[in-house]
């Protein structure tokens, strides 16, 4: 129990140095009135933005609350669920508040920093990204600490073991209010970015020839409140979702293998958050790592940003093995290999992403080629370069769910799937998962700062500050994409690993749901019985059938891989239509507004946020509402098996969709890019302008539908687990 | 045994029509010398594609088939495989090569013909479509009968029931051959054709000004010659392979699922050949009906074409009752449904299809009204579009699977997937696809006119007919778009379903693989133990834990989720590629042979030709070598649970993307026409340049990978089957 405390400090520790580099921030000089100017009105943007988006996700979040504390009067779930359910996504909100609060109050210091050195500019931008690194760790550990320590308090069970599988799946709750609020911040602000993004783009540099973030741009305000409300916000509830995800679904994967061993037990539940823990303090140990001289060139900032992030996540293996031998594992090695495993497949992932995207290799320099041929040939070829890049991703996924589960039970594998063997198999995949989302207070430092540069760039350029702090502001915004590979295939990889946890998160909860509702006897087809109490993971196979053969887990897996492309579809078209909006807007300014072009007139940026927030709001609902509505139609229409397919075929399909449309835009982005740079007749060329149709295109795949997937995967277990009551209950079939 | 007869009849009768309607064809005039002239280039180019496609994939098959032999010496397949296969590629190439030579005899005649009027066209073009249905369903009822009636004479087993069983599990061996061609004519076809369109459109259309066809595009001979060697002979062995395959899996599972009784067992696999010899008769009915007066205008051509399909569509419903009937099923009536809740999901998929495809509606109108603000947004609501209609295929599908299985077991919802449910269950979805595809002999006629059509308004652009004739062919080539969809859909719905039956076969061949290789007895994880030969589909399950927490499904599913997207950009890749060498040729001849766009010199057409066979050569091997390398990959390393994960997850995910791709592809063409036709600005303005953007990714969609992919979930498990030997006793896990 001593080792717990860890996790409360932890968590204070991270709020701390948030606090801190926040502070810090803070001091520095936020440049020119113009600057300020600017800086404010993109704030302001954005948290108007934010607050708006807060209403219509509040009243969602009551609703649902609502429905929880029915289902609870009735006995389908317990009492605590509303109120965990809310504090998740309370969280969430707030951590991507803060995070957001930050980033706008960096991009105006950044631009100025980076007026001194690059270095300046990199230590302001990547401090920020800390920030929101440290508050998102730091309001997860808090969360999970304070819930744990409510529910040891008052939750009373005879049995032992029960009560820790009673806590841990309750606590499961909360994560579906993170996994909700994540879902509404990456799609609402995933659409407003994108439509303002696309906006500009096709305007403003294809038809008025104006260059990026130019402020005679009437969308380009919303472009830089996109960046702040899409790419931060978002992110930032997205990867709390991530890391409480993980650490959750494997604290109750850790209850029911340990149940039959109270010490154990309870070590198994602490083991995650311990890990997630010691990897704060790791963090914050690699965050001062990233520091080096005032005249540093690119390649030894670089230097210096990787060797924060992978002296962390070298330690944490390190230390993974300790950890686990202190909490007593008697397979503690073989448990920290499956950690090991899922490491290293984020980093195949990572590499993977930075061969097809980067215009340093081929993939990405054959697409910017392509653009010779015209938009059509630099679509198919995108297209075809991100299809074939998912190989590299499955193929380590799938590696590293066999070596996780096959080392967590010694390599046992005449037994693979023995009851005994599976709840452990599957909680060293889970752990696998924790260990490449602990050290996320580093990583995600990397990934946020990257958007801080970009409006620090847009700052930048509108204020006029000159060239040379636009060219030092664009190396660190690519310095961002490079350095921020590990984490991004840390974040893809353990999207996969605890879907998977959750799977198994799921069967749980159908077992206690049965025991609630006094369905104490399983009552097999070939007339066997056994107590729900007693059966394990294996058993509940049997006694749902959930084989490949059975027509409803079939189905469930044609309608999850459905699942998936529905919501792409939903998602890309909102994007669509809200960007065809904001040129009609765009083009009247232009037209109906004298002087704009000769900078004689500002154009009405106010509107064209208006615009943003306003379809963003329209559009994000209802995809979001399927992603819970459809989990709980499967449930009530196909039952368990049906669950089970719709998840286990929305994970595999969802997984290889979200890392296609990730990497197609990536590629997209950089062959542009690469264009830009001189090559294939460089800027204004008929090839820059083909290139450019790919670069709008990838967009919403890698800044809206894509992410927003792997939240969806998640969010669909997530919903299945607390509905499992009414699952077992009102099942048709 | 006496009804069995009336296959190889059906056969030889669908035979003599398909000669009848062809030589009734080849009795009309093929027009001017210069229509000859051309038609001959077209022709010829065809053939020698064909040639060497055929020389390519012959040495492919004599491989596989010695590796075959290997592996029958060593008692891991029997001795018939090598034969069945090599046999199964053989026919359906040979479909494709009729198929072909029609077509490409038709396309000058039909211009000629439409010359007369549009009933004339119409009946020439839809005979001759005609032929190529006739063909492929004779040759599929041909080769089933003879290879039937040669196992039933030599093949020798003490036990009735394993007798059939041993001949319906070697007859779907030819099933992979068929699948095997099938693939290479569908992917090489595709390469060839889209490049060759791809190349002339951008060059042409786009970059030159020159119509569709124009004779002084260089790549316009290599475009027509693609419609046939891609649209005509690829769809012949590709519906090949779906008739076949679905009569034998469902031939298969009736063995299997009625071992217990002799009479029914051979009844039950009789069934599956008989709805399909009455379909023949059915559709030969149907194909009559389709005529009307000489004045007709569009409308009586549309009711004529679907008053043939639908006709044989309802009549095969009814007479499916009495077939099921007359063999003595028990649950005759509930099977009989089976099979109609698999047509009116066919139906479905095909009205949905029309819906998000067909100009007549919305989604294909914002398309094109997405064109004002250029191609990114084109492409952007094309995808999302596409994205969004998966859903109705897949709520249909899933639909048709539970109402199949629950009518085939008599909706004994309580013992779901008990042993001899489970097995009546499959049947009953195997049957449901052999409806779909029981009145192929007509629906292929609707689908294969439409690019005999497509070639005959070539040869009347290419020959100087008058607009008046191009005009018409457009109208036969729009109609079959639309006529065809009620084809298309049962084409799809029954791939799904067929791949399911098949997966249900794989366990069979297992079961075979077993005994041959002396296996005898089942040892489970619990200790009990069965005899291999007495153990059930769900005994199988259990023994080799074929349930979804199992790590190896799971990293099952997830591979055979990237393999779709894989093989899809693959796919798209090649096409790019040898897109770019078609317009870097094109290029040139523009630019260095003089008078080219003055109509003074010839362009080099043979050179485009060469460029287009060579590139689908080179590129058709790995998409098509990697569909069947990775199956046997998966077998020797996961064994059985892995491969069922494998062909789960490859048939949810690969459904869904066809389906995705083949609704974008068609959606972006029509969005194009629609233009076209005047609206948003019509011919020429930018609006037309920005949806011409879309076609062009669209080609490749909709005609080279969307296709592919039904074939490829099929041969995936075709392969499995063919390997379960291997799998038995060499995987690694």
């Amino acid at each position: 129990m001593n080792l717990f405390y860890l996790v409360p400090i932890a968590s204070l520790v991270a709020l701390f140095f948030a606090y801190y580099f926040f502070r810090n921030m803070m001091k520095e000089s936020e440049g020119t009135d113009q600057m300020k100017k600017i800086a404010l009105y993109v704030r302001e943007g954005a948290m108007s933005y934010l607050k708006q988006q807060y209403k219509v996700v509040t009243i969602v979040f009551i609703v649902l609350a609502l429905i929880f504390a029915i289902m609870a009067y009735f006995g389908l779930q317990n009492n605590w669920v509303p109120f965990a359910f809310l504090t998740g996504g309370f969280f969430s909100g707030l951590a991507g508040f803060f995070g957001m609060k930050t980033a706008t109050y960096a991009s105006a210091r950044t631009a100025n920093a980076a007026q001194h050195s690059l270095n300046k500019g990199l230590q302001l931008a990547f401090r920020s990204g800390a920030v929101m690194g440290l508050v998102v760790v730091g309001l997860a550990l808090l969360d999970i600490s304070v819930w744990y320590l409510i529910l040891d308090y008052f939750v009373d069970d005879a049995v032992t073991s029960h009560k820790l599988i009673m806590i841990t799946t309750t606590m499961l709750t909360f994560g579906m209010g993170a996994s909700t609020q994540a879902l509404f911040a990456r799609v609402g602000g995933g659409i407003y970015t994108k439509a303002a993004d696309v906006g500009a783009d096709l305007v403003g540099k294809v038809e008025a020839g104006i260059p990026e973030d130019d402020p005679r741009n009437p969308a380009t305000i919303a472009d830089n409140v996109g960046d702040n409300v899409g790419d931060v916000a978002g992110m930032g509830a997205d990867l709390y979702e991530s890391y409480c995800g993980s650490i959750l679904a494997t604290a109750a994967l850790g209850a029911s293998a340990f149940a039959a061993n109270p010490i154990m037990q309870k070590n198994a539940v602490f083991a995650p958050m311990l890990i997630a823990a010691v990897g704060v303090f790791l963090s914050i140990f690699g965050i001062f790592l990233v520091r080096t001289d005032d005249d540093a060139d690119m390649k030894k900032l670089m230097n210096a940003l990787n060797r924060g992030v992978n002296v962390s996540a070298f330690l944490i293996a390190i230390f993974t093995f300790g950890i686990l031998y202190l909490l007593g594992f008697e397979n503690w090695i073989g448990i920290s290999f499956s950690v090991i495993s899922g490491l290293i497949a984020g980093i195949i992932i990572g590499q993977g992403t930075e061969y097809y995207t980067s215009h340093s290799y081929n993939p990405t320099k054959l697409i910017a080629k392509s653009g010779s041929t015209g938009p059509g040939t630099v679509i198919i070829s995108g297209i075809g370069t991100g299809l074939i890049s998912t190989f590299i991703p499955v193929v380590a996924i799938a590696l590293a769910i066999m070596v996780a589960y096959l080392s967590a039970i010694g390599f046992d594998v005449q037994n693979l799937v023995s009851s005994g063997n599976l709840s452990m198999g599957l909680y060293g995949i889970g752990i696998a998962a924790v260990g490449m989302l602990s050290t996320l207070g580093i990583t995600l430092a990397t990934d946020a700062y990257g958007p801080i540069a970009d409006n620090a760039g847009g700052n930048a350029e509108m204020c006029g500050l000159g060239s040379e702090v636009r060219e030092r502001t664009d190396a660190l915004d690519s310095l961002g994409n490079t350095t921020a590979a590990t984490g991004k295939g840390f974040a893809i990889g353990s999207a996969a690993l605890t879907a998977l946890a959750l799977l198994a998160s799921y069967i749980e909860e159908i077992k206690i749901g049965m025991m609630r509702l006094g369905q104490d006897i399983l009552t097999f087809a070939n007339g066997d019985t056994l107590k729900t109490g007693e059966a394990t993971f294996v058993d509940f196979m049997n006694y749902f059938q959930v084989t490949l053969m059975n027509p409803k887990v079939i189905v469930g897996i044609f309608l999850g891989s459905m699942m998936a492309f529905l919501f792409c579809g939903l998602t890309m078209n909102a994007v669509g239509r809200a960007a065809q909006e904001m040129v009609d807007e765009v083009r009247r300014q232009f037209r109906d507004i004298k002087g704009i072009m000769e900078g004689d007139a500002t154009p009405d940026y106010a509107r064209c946020v208006e615009i943003s927030t306003k379809s963003a709001q329209r559009e994000m609902l209802l995809p979001s509402l399927l992603a819970i509505a459809i989990p709980i139609a499967v449930g009530l229409l196909l039952g368990v098996a049906g669950v089970m397919g719709l998840l286990a075929g929305g994970l595999g399909s969802g997984f290889v969709l979200a890392v296609f449309m990730a990497n197609a835009g990536g590629a997209w982005d950089n062959a542009k890019k690469y264009v830009e740079m001189g090559n294939y007749g460089g800027k204004g060329s008929d090839t820059h302008k083909a290139t450019v149709v790919g670069d709008t295109v990838g967009d919403p795949f890698k800044d809206t539908s894509g992410p927003s997937l792997n939240i969806l995967i998640k969010l669909m277990s997530m919903v299945s687990i607390v509905m499992a009551g009414l699952t077992v209950s009102w099942s048709l079939l």
